[in-house]
């Protein structure tokens, strides 16, 4: 398999070759800027239509709101502006002329949207107000990584306005839980630590950060999706207030959560091995890849043709490769890039003896199967592949997650994988001196594996990584 | 009626009641900007859903290229970069520093696909390339109006490259009637012209521009929809060539296509009336509300909430109006303005006689039918409502439309409505003529309706109108 470099060799390259081989994505023009090619957006379509499904159970309503916003907004809310100041792309020029008042390209909406809340509720009947948006951000970014960190970025962000804070709070954790957490676990297979953020890797503005944090082949972490309480931060700078049902007037409790084409990093690199992407069933575009090995005789063609129907009849998305033109094993090198979770081959000997040969994608294992029993034995895959690929990645996690009792140990073990320690063995100073070696707090969780309600919780493990 | 302006008092304050009453959309902070509230995206995700599958089926990929473009990136092709220059944002500063190249917001992405087409496509057997994007794209527009010329609007954008012009012909005509005509006539329920656009009214570089042009109720047309044949033009300027069988170098012939958020203005324009939106089924992001009239007994809530169920189990997306504390008839005006095409009404009364009221919203009619047959009626009607939404969508075109024999004639039935009448009595020299009175020819027909071969082709008739 010379097609990829190893990942033992060198995990970047790898990251990159898969990018390129499977036909993933590329760099766009402009520095930081990235195309996503139809086998990277075919993937990212999925991942929306997964999520937005759980937003939307979870009451929120879409909306869309401007992509360019006025400078002042930005203003408004003093840590919001320190936060992303750095990194806004500025339209100064529009239609010929100087504008008046330069325009940022939104780099996430809680401004914007802030506007708009404090417009849309008046009273407490108005609330909650759910709103989720799909779209495009953009973050200058100095140092760029195809769905890592690009200049631009496409995501969903949620902004809601509650009338208390429990509720908020509330909301937060159910979005955090049923959305994220079950996306990741159930759809993604990538069993991600869910914690709270210490007040040094805060959103800027949050009063709280929880968030998904994924663990790569390569040791390191990755944050796949954040969920935060804004407290009244914004309300109070926009002034997002209702009368309740004595009539006072009252600030909202605001919350923020959000998760991008960043997954699909986290999909590539904990999961994918020296033979390219590997999709879990539940996510891939293409579940079953039914291929014609040759067809001398043009018998198995329309046999395979006719499996492809039965299977999709079925509720499996399945295609057909009859590129009989093209060598077998170059056609099955790319399945294996693109990560397609099962592979059905036929070619004419298997087709006079009525078998198929069935190969799983995760494992690499090849299976006889009778033709009739291919539906029904491709079916039962699925599910077992995708609990298979959550195992295995738990397992890998595990494997490189250690309990440490100094700092000295943690600072050791976070070189290559994960270390859980005592929150209070480290705490702020602690946290300052790992990050001069490149290693961070990546989320705080009581022993039970349960949310901190405060940094401050006695007991709290955190749980320290190198991280993309 | 006092919620909405008449349309026959003022057709655009309508409008503009409609968009602000039924909570559609509003102006966004920046000029020219909007923000598409959750009523009016749901509409949105129905639209995208539709066009999607229909783009799916006609063999499109869907893929993701950067918002950000090098300027150099316009200047490649002529008659594009004339096109488009008066109407860039561009984009000088990012992350706090003075770009050395400016990089322009797209405005449509020919230019970045061009790129990357020519990396893609090898040889013939890369061929056809269909591409589409789902996008957000800017464009200055000095008059802005909500969903019908915003300076940030949604849209997709298909690019395809052919081996041949006959296929590129052939692909882009078929996107026109298999795509658009399809989803606006039997989803939209809008009777589109179909034509060749005049030689005045192509898209900046192509050569032969394809429309479907909705009539709406004041008597003026809207472009829902285009798809362009470009010939070579792009392909010779970003060098999007192939080898053939034989291994010669050829240059590919492109086509693009667009539809956009403007088709909500459409909607709204060609079906509302004055108590709002009227919302064909098809479309619906809500087909059915069943509305508790009120409860005084309790007993009402359970079974509307059981019929809503019900309706669901049948494919129908339904949902239940349970909001007892406020009065009926604000409830009933407020499903009006939205559109909801049927209204499922249910007291205490009705309860009692095991009757339900069905109203319908196109016409407005009313009708008791028993408890257990409203799931069967309220599907028949769906399919009711969307045939009869287009027969009076169509007979309202074909009532203000007139055969012209005259310039003269063609001016005053235009100021009005619709004017068809022989292209080679207004020429191009007509066309100048007819613009000086705020006239244009919308498109070319042949008399059976099908799409001219060119501008020049005997028997062509002009469809002469206002617009939008």
């Amino acid at each position: 398999m010379a097609v990829l470099t190893p990942q033992q060799e060198d995990f970047p390259r790898w990251y990159q070759d898969v990018l390129t081989k499977a036909k993933l994505a590329e760099n766009g023009p402009a520095r930081g800027t990235m195309v996503i090619r139809p086998n990277g957006y075919a993937i990212w379509e999925r991942m929306q239509t997964e999520v937005d499904a759980r937003i939307k159970a979870a009451g929120a309503q879409n909306a869309y709101f401007p992509l360019l916003i006025p400078m002042n907004f930005f203003e408004r809310e003093a840590e919001h502006v320190e936060g992303f100041s750095p990194e806004l792309a500025v339209v100064t020029h529009s239609g010929g002329k100087e504008l008046t008042e330069s325009l940022a390209i939104r780099p996430t909406s809680e401004a914007v949207i802030g506007e708009y809340m404090a417009k849309w509720v008046d009273s407490y009947r108005d609330l909650p107000l759910l709103l989720n948006q799909w779209a495009n951000v953009v973050r200058w970014e100095l140092r760029p990584r195809i769905f890592l960190r690009t200049t631009e970025f496409l995501w969903q962000e949620g902004h809601t306005a509650h009338a208390t804070e429990a509720d908020a709070r509330q909301y937060s954790r159910r979005i955090l839980h049923d959305v994220y957490q079950d996306f990741m676990r159930n759809v993604l297979a990538v069993p991600v630590i869910v914690g709270r953020k210490t007040a040094k890797e805060r959103f800027a503005g949050a009063e709280n950060t929880m968030t998904c944090e994924g663990i790569m082949r390569d040791g390191k972490a990755l944050q796949m999706g954040t969920s935060h309480e804004l407290g009244q931060r914004f309300s109070r700078a926009f002034n997002i207030s209702y009368s309740g049902a004595e009539g006072a007037t009252q600030l909202c409790w605001t919350t923020s959560w959000g998760a991008s084409t960043r997954m699909l990093g986290g999909l590539i690199m904990c999961h994918g091995d020296d033979f390219g992407l590997v999709v879990p069933p539940a996510l891939a575009p293409v579940q079953v890849v039914v291929v014609v090995v040759k067809d001398t005789d043009g018998a198995v063609t329309p046999a395979a043709s006719a499996l492809v129907d039965e299977l999709n009849a079925r509720g499996i998305r399945t295609r057909l490769d009859d590129n009989v033109d093209q060598a077998f094993g170059w056609r099955a090198t790319d399945w294996d890039l693109q990560g397609v979770p099962i592979r059905v081959e036929i070619g004419p000997r298997d087709l006079a003896e009525n078998v198929a040969l069935l190969y799983r994608r995760d494992t690499r294992d090849k299976n006889k199967v009778g033709l009739d029993d291919v539906v029904e034995e491709a079916h039962r895959l699925t599910g077992r592949i995708q609990t298979d690929m959550l195992e295995a990645a738990t397992a890998r996690r595990d494997a490189i997650t250690s309990d440490c009792t100094t700092l000295e140990q943690t600072r050791d073990v976070a070189q290559t994988g994960v270390a859980r320690v005592p929150w209070e063995l480290v705490g702020e100073s602690g946290e300052q001196d790992l990050a001069t070696s490149g290693l961070t707090v990546r989320c705080l969780q009581l022993r039970d594996g349960s949310l901190p309600g405060s940094g401050d919780d006695k007991g709290a493990v955190a749980y320290v990584a190198r991280a993309y």
